[in-house]
Order: C-alpha cells, then sequence, then structure tokens
C-alpha cells in the first residue's frame, strides 16, 4: 500500500505506416499489449514520454483505434489507491476539465493514463491543441507537462501520494530542442518544489527530447536537469535503454524505455523493444523490464564488401553475382534468426524487418535493388527497403566542425567576443581533466559558442559560460559528499 | 413517467466557417445552447438527423469542442429513465462498443445522444469510420443507422420503452440519394417491424436525405416511406419546417427541424431557426418548438431593377450610382430589422449576415461589389458577398426535362421499353386524378423512366412501376378507411 507501481513507456508513435499493408496494424496492437500489461499488473497509472502519435494531425482510425483502446482497458471498477495532493487547476490548466480524469464523477477509470506530448504529436495552430487533448477531452489521459509561454518554463510537479510513498511528477512536453537548450542555459527554466518536506519526495520528470547530441545545441545535455531529481524517464530516443543508469556528473537516474515500434532501419531500433514496471516505494526504485512480445523483429547487419578480398573481386566480371548471392545468403541466415526469436506471442506479426546494410567501396557497384526486393516480398515486412547499399561508410563518422578559433578571431567581432573566447580557453583549462564535463567537450563548447557568436547573441554566450562554470562547481562541491552518492546507489535495484 | 421527451435537431454542422474570423464560433455556440436546452428540459434524449459535422474529416478543434460540449451536458447524475428492448448488438453491430452509451457501466450519462451520419459526416475510406465514430468509441454519442451493404437494407429499429410508451426508433444515415432510391424502387431496404404487438409502437424514423426534387431521382419521395411511420424526422433540408406536417397520402407525418446555422444564402436559410421538443406518449405526439436565440440573424432580399423604371433608367448616365445608393438604403433598413430582431441572447452574434440579390437584367450594369462590401467591413458578417447579382431569374425557374416520349420511342430501344411506357400512360391515365401520387406526377414519371432507359437498366424500369402501381393499390384500400385516418389526426397535438 505505499509502493507504486508505475507502467513506463515511450513513442509509441500510433498509426506509423498505418496504410501499409502488412505493418499497418503494428503500433495498435503493441499499444493494446501495453495496456494489457498494465491492466494484468494492476499498475496504479501508466507514464506516457510523448509521441503516443506519430502524426501531428492523426488519422480518423488512429484516434478511434486508440480511444478504444484506452477505453477498453483504462476504464473499470478497480479503485485508484492514489490521491493528488497539488492543485490540479494548475497542473492541467489549460484543460477544459482541469482534473485528473479518474476523479471525474462521471467517468470509472481504474487506470489513469498521464502523458506529455512529444515532437510528432506537440500542440499546433492557432488552437495550440495537440492529439491527446482529444483524449483528454474525452477523459481518457491525462495530458499533463505543457507548458504555455516561450519567454518562461515553470515546471509545476502533480504531486502524488499513496500510503507513505509521496511522488512529485513533473513533465515538459517537447520543445524544440535548440529553443529548450537556449531557456536552459538562459535560466529560464523552473522546477518547481513542493513547499513542505521538499526531501520527503521521489521526483520523477519525463521529457521528450534528444538526448544524444545531435549538433551543438539541437539535444538537451543530461546536465541542464535539476539534480534533486530522482529519475528521469526520457522519451523521444527509440532505442530501448530503459534500466535506469546513473548520469556521471549529476545524482539522477535515467531511464529511456525507447519506442515501442521500429521507425527506422538502424541499429538502436533493433534493441530489444521493453517497457517498464516501475515500483516507486519511499524514495526507493525499481525498474522491472517487461519484453514487449508483438514488436515486429527487426534485424539489421553491416557487410563492408571490401573486407572480403577473399570472396569479392571487382575486376571479376562476375562479382555483382557473387555479392547478390552473398547477401541472399545473408539475409537468409537473418531470417533464420528471426524466426527463432519470435516470442510465441499470437499477436506478434510474421513477417520480420531485415535490414542489410553493404558497404560497397573499393570498386563494387550495386546490384538491382528492385529484383533483390521482389525474392522477399512474401517473407519480409519491408521488401523494398531490405538492403541498403552504401560507400565509404568509415568517412561519414569523422563529420564535425572542429574549433575554429582563428576563424572566429578572423570575424569583425567585438571584443567581448574576444573575452568570451579566452573564458572558453581559460574554462577547460583549468577544469580538472576527470570532472571535465562530457556535456560540453571543448569542441562541444566550440561549437556552441560558434553558434551564438554567429547569431551574435552576446549576452547568451556570457550566460552559457556563467552557467557552466557555476554548475561546475555545484558539481565539485557535491562530489565531495561521498556518502550521499552511495546513499543513492542503495537506492536502485535493478532487475 | 410514460412520457418521452426528445430534443430533436439536425443540420448543426460543427466546424462550418470555424477559419472565419467572425463567424468561426457559430456553430459551436449553438451546439452548447442545444444541448443546453436538451438539459434544462431534462429531455430522455436527443435525436440528431445527421451533419452534426461540416466536414468529413472535422478539425481537431471541432472534435475537441465537440468532446467538450457532449462530455459537459450528456454526463451526470439524473438517471436515464427509459430502457431498450431489442438487441443492442443488432442495433450498433459496427460498433467497437454496441450498446448505449447510459448504460455502459464505466459512464455516467445523463442525456443519451443518438444520431444518424449525414452526407457531411458519412463514413468514409477503407475503414468506413466517420466522424461521429469518435464520438461514439469515446462513449459520448450513440451513433445508429448504419447500413453497411449497398444491395438490401434492413432497417432494424431500437426499440425504447418508458412506462407505457414504447417508441420504434428507426434511423437510416445519408446514402447517396441516387442509389437510395434505385434501392427504394427495387425493393431493397426494409423497415423491420417488432415482433409482438406491432401496433403498440409509436414509430420513428430519422433520416438524412434530399427531401425536395433535385432531379428525377435525386431525392427519396416521401412516398417511399413505409407507411406504417408516424413520425419522419428528416435531416438534411436547412429550412425549419419542423411543426409536423402530413404527407397527403401516407399515414405518416414529418418534421423537418432544419439546420441550426446559415450556411447558404439562400431563403429557405431566413427561415426563423428551431429545434424541437418531441413528445410521446403512448401513439401520441406533440412537437413543441424552441425558437433558437444564438443563431447568427440572416436577412435576405430581392430587387429588380427593371421593376422600377421610375427610378432607373439603363440609359442615365449615373444609373449605376443610383442603384448603389438604392441598394446601400436597402442593406441600412435590413441591419435595422436585422438590430430589431436580434433576441437578447448574450451569446448571439452581433453581426447579422446580409445578402441583397439584385436582378440587373434590362440593360443595367453591376457597381462594384468589392467597394460596396468595404463599407460593411464592421457591420455585417459576410462583408464579401451581401451584394449577389444575377439576371433574368425568371428564365431559371423554367428549367427542367419535359416528358418526350417521341424521344424515347426513336431511341434504339427494346420493345420492353415500349411495354413499359405504355404502363406508364396506362398507370396515369387509369388513376383516379385525386389519388394521383405527388410522388410522381407524370412528368416525373416520365423523368425517371428516361434516366432508367438512358441507363439501359429495364429490369428497374418495370420495378419501378410495379412499386409505384403497388403503392397506389395499398393507398386507395387505405384512403377508405376513414375511421383510422381521424385517429391519426388525433394524435397529433401541435404547439
Amino acid at each position: 500500500m505505499n509502493t507504486f507501481k508505475i507502467l513506463v513507456a515511450t513513442d509509441i508513435h500510433l498509426g506509423y505506416l498505418e496504410k501499409d499493408p502488412v505493418r499497418g496494424n503494428d503500433t495498435f496492437v503493441t499499444f493494446n499489449e501495453i495496456l494489457d500489461h498494465a491492466q494484468k499488473n494492476e499498475v496504479d497509472f501508466v507514464l506516457l514520454g510523448g509521441d503516443l502519435f506519430h502524426d501531428n494531425k492523426p488519422s480518423r482510425k488512429t484516434v478511434h483505434s486508440c480511444l478504444e483502446s484506452l477505453r477498453k482497458y483504462c476504464m473499470g471498477d478497480r479503485p485508484v489507491q492514489f490521491e493528488i495532493l497539488s492543485d490540479q487547476a494548475v497542473n492541467f490548466h489549460y484543460s477544459k476539465f482541469p482534473w485528473v480524469n479518474y476523479q471525474d464523477e462521471n467517468l470509472n477509470i481504474s487506470i489513469p493514463v498521464f502523458s506529455i506530448h512529444g515532437n510528432h504529436d506537440d500542440p499546433t495552430g492557432a488552437d495550440a491543441l495537440c492529439a491527446l487533448d482529444i483524449l483528454s477531452c474525452a477523459g481518457l489521459l491525462n495530458h499533463f507537462g505543457r507548458s504555455t509561454s516561450v519567454e518562461k518554463i515553470d515546471i509545476s510537479p502533480i504531486l502524488l501520494r499513496k500510503g507513505r510513498t509521496k511522488i512529485a511528477l513533473y513533465g515538459l512536453g517537447a520543445i524544440p530542442d535548440e529553443r529548450l537548450y537556449r531557456m536552459f542555459v538562459n535560466k529560464q527554466v523552473t522546477m518547481l518544489r513542493p513547499k513542505e518536506d521538499e526531501d520527503s519526495w521521489f521526483n520523477l520528470f519525463v521529457i521528450h527530447q534528444n538526448r544524444s547530441k545531435h549538433g551543438a545545441t539541437n539535444y538537451i545535455p543530461e546536465q541542464f536537469l535539476d539534480d534533486f531529481i530522482n529519475l528521469v524517464v526520457w522519451g523521444h530516443e527509440h532505442e530501448c535503454k530503459i534500466a535506469p543508469f546513473q548520469n556521471e556528473q549529476q545524482r539522477f537516474y535515467i531511464s529511456q524505455p525507447g519506442s515501442s515500434v521500429v521507425t527506422s532501419l538502424s541499429p538502436g531500433e533493433a534493441v530489444k523493444k521493453h517497457i517498464g514496471l516501475l515500483h516507486v516505494k519511499g524514495k526507493k526504485m525499481k525498474m522491472e523490464k517487461i519484453a514487449l512480445e508483438t514488436v515486429r523483429t527487426f534485424h539489421i547487419e553491416d557487410v563492408v564488401l571490401a573486407d572480403h578480398p577473399d570472396l569479392f573481386n571487382p575486376d571479376n566480371p562476375n562479382v555483382t553475382q557473387a555479392i547478390q548471392a552473398f547477401c541472399m545468403e545473408k539475409v537468409e541466415l537473418m531470417l533464420d534468426t528471426a524466426e527463432r526469436e519470435r516470442l510465441g506471442n499470437p499477436r506478434q506479426p510474421e513477417k520480420p524487418i531485415i535490414r542489410l546494410r553493404v558497404d560497397y567501396a573499393g570498386g563494387f557497384e550495386p546490384f538491382s535493388v528492385h529484383r533483390f526486393s521482389q525474392k522477399y516480398m512474401h517473407r519480409v515486412a519491408n521488401p523494398k527497403d531490405i538492403i541498403h547499399f552504401f560507400r565509404h561508410r568509415e568517412q561519414k563518422e569523422k563529420k564535425g566542425i572542429d574549433l575554429n578559433f582563428g576563424k572566429l578571431v578572423s570575424r569583425p567581432a567585438e571584443g567581448m567576443t574576444l573575452r568570451v573566447e579566452d573564458l572558453v580557453k581559460q574554462y577547460f583549462q583549468t577544469a580538472e581533466k576527470k570532472v571535465q564535463l562530457s556535456l560540453l567537450t571543448e569542441r562541444g563548447m566550440g561549437e556552441a559558442v560558434q553558434e551564438f557568436v554567429d547569431k551574435e547573441e552576446k549576452d547568451a554566450i556570457e550566460e552559457l559560460v556563467k552557467f557552466q562554470l557555476e554548475k561546475t562547481q555545484r558539481f565539485l562541491k557535491e562530489r565531495r559528499t561521498d556518502a550521499e552518492e552511495e546513499k543513492i546507489d542503495e537506492e536502485v535495484m535493478f532487475c
């Protein structure tokens, strides 16, 4: 009675490829599986990390199917056993029904679903509504974590209590990464704390942003997040890394549930898909992984033709046939593996997604993908894009803008810009190597500075450097309190 | 406890002109007024005749707003006081939740809404869903009267009982008029009757089709409908003729509620908009008219310039200015009238819709509508189309295809076609004039025949004639039972 059981999932992407005759139904099947797990595990609530819908304006079928699932699985007589202590009019201020659905006397909700919006289903248009608002207006979902201002974001938590356990649930729906990055740097993002017993809460934060770096400011460095947080549920990234891992510099743990559907044919998506059953008791937590059984299997492999000089000689007139035969053999093996790995769930779709990436650098020619595809029309779910030819893979990885102070100096920049560069250099020279924040490596910082200088936002540069210095100082100070560190370690028990 | 109170409305067209900065909100305001009337009058249910939505795929805002209204007005603790005796799995067979919403134990419904779909919000796409299905899946509306076959339509009534009153509620969602016309003629439409106590039911039929004739088979003649019906609620036609009027040949009454929003600037739409409060006790009914107070006022007038030779002389070089001044005077008068007729409801929009149709036949020139519109930008809701110039109005009304047997005969038609013509002629010559069905006047029948012949659907011709002959015979037979006729008269009490 003191333990919250929370089903954690994200990036369900309802409606993805809905018109595909083979894969069209995948997202709906898995959404039902997820809700079925929630029901069978008698969770207190479901927490979604955004992108429940793939399209900003999902089709009628998708909305209909989603409503059907929510009504089927989330309504019922089982009583909800936690209470809400915060002001719901604040938590759901943009809703037409600004209270949690299970407390609505006209709705019999057994599993409340809380969700932030993702970048796929974010609010748009003059009315600033998003697809989740349809569900919330129908009383079948609680859309939270929506900030309406571009000036200032105050994240006011939903305060939940079950017995002696208290959770402060923070949410922040997707915001363009660069804007949010800037707002963090400019200290425009504030996470409000409960006034009383500040330390008695388990602080759970759900966010939907780039976690991996896609350019200098096109992601949210983990270190930007407040360190009073206990667990971050990080949506948007599709690779399943649901077992909580600790941020090296901050106190908190991060769980990245990953998507429940394969939307890009990249290695991250081939990692087995899971959702989580998060147990929170007092300030201790446990994340139980639940393997999803209805996700279409996906296998990806790379072949570098130049790595097989024994097999392929570009001068051999029959080399293309040899390559094709080799690829077919590979695909057959992948199909075998896929078949073996099927989980026996009758709802798991039969045909796997197969991708073979062929690096044909070294004078080889790609063969006809079309004819190759035809052979697998009835055996794989993605016949058209089984094979992906590319060249010089290794060179692509070297991309990135190197820090070029000379270039910066040669610009008609004002004195201040130079001073900022000095600050940056000084910062990295003096900071201890072992505590250098992975957040902003020298190169990363350089890129950030360059971007800001390009945009002539000089105040922002100062802010960035100041923010970073303060953060480092705080971090160094906290690093010393090893006792506390250990305490946190204790709090996490993985399954 | 034996009287059903039913709020009857149709063609609410939610989302009509939703992007118009002036009129965009009109449909939502009036929908709320309608549901407010339902609530205040403590009706047993709301019956809608189709086109709740203007667009087949209504915008997110429109769906959101509709859900909001339904959840706000139709949920609550007031108990629903009628029961359903029919097999709901049949009545709602295409629904994911094939039962009436107020009997769902997870929903606290105080006012069930029953609706057929109209031609604007009919099922489309591979999934054959319509916008109403979103509402019904959310548990906020009962979509009924949907036929899924194009071969045969069996209309199975929802059987309702409140105390001693029993209603058989028949519905037929919009179907292309020509197809439905053909199906009626081919006897592919069947209205199923309750097995027991067939005569003890008040038979209420809601339909959404052309009632006025738009071409030979592009409407549904009232006479096609079964004569055991007591009241037809006829949607689709926007002119409010809600007071039930009796079909001259059949037993039943028709109520045409009309739309609750002006969607075309025609005289029919200028008739004051009403909804109905239908009382049904045993087999007696009473239709109480409720004037809608939030509908934007609409005034339309015609001016025939040639009717004013004293005022306008086409040879006068200043005649255009004179016409413009005259039109302005007219518009000012219409604005005065509109202002006087405002009903004092604070939610009624201020600016009226004004249309002046100017017949400029007789050598006149139209003036610049653009400049005229500018003057009324801030005073009328439709500045861009206040003035509509047209010519030779009287000639347009003469259109229509005259019966031309010669033309038919001269076609390379088979012998049978001629025989059918003979049948038609014979039918109209022998039928008593006073019972000639307005349904198919000689000309109307001719058109119908011609259309069928054109399409070489000879079986259909025979069917049409047979259908009509049988209908007439039945009608003549029933006409004699005057006693029954009088009984029905008694059943109707207008307010």
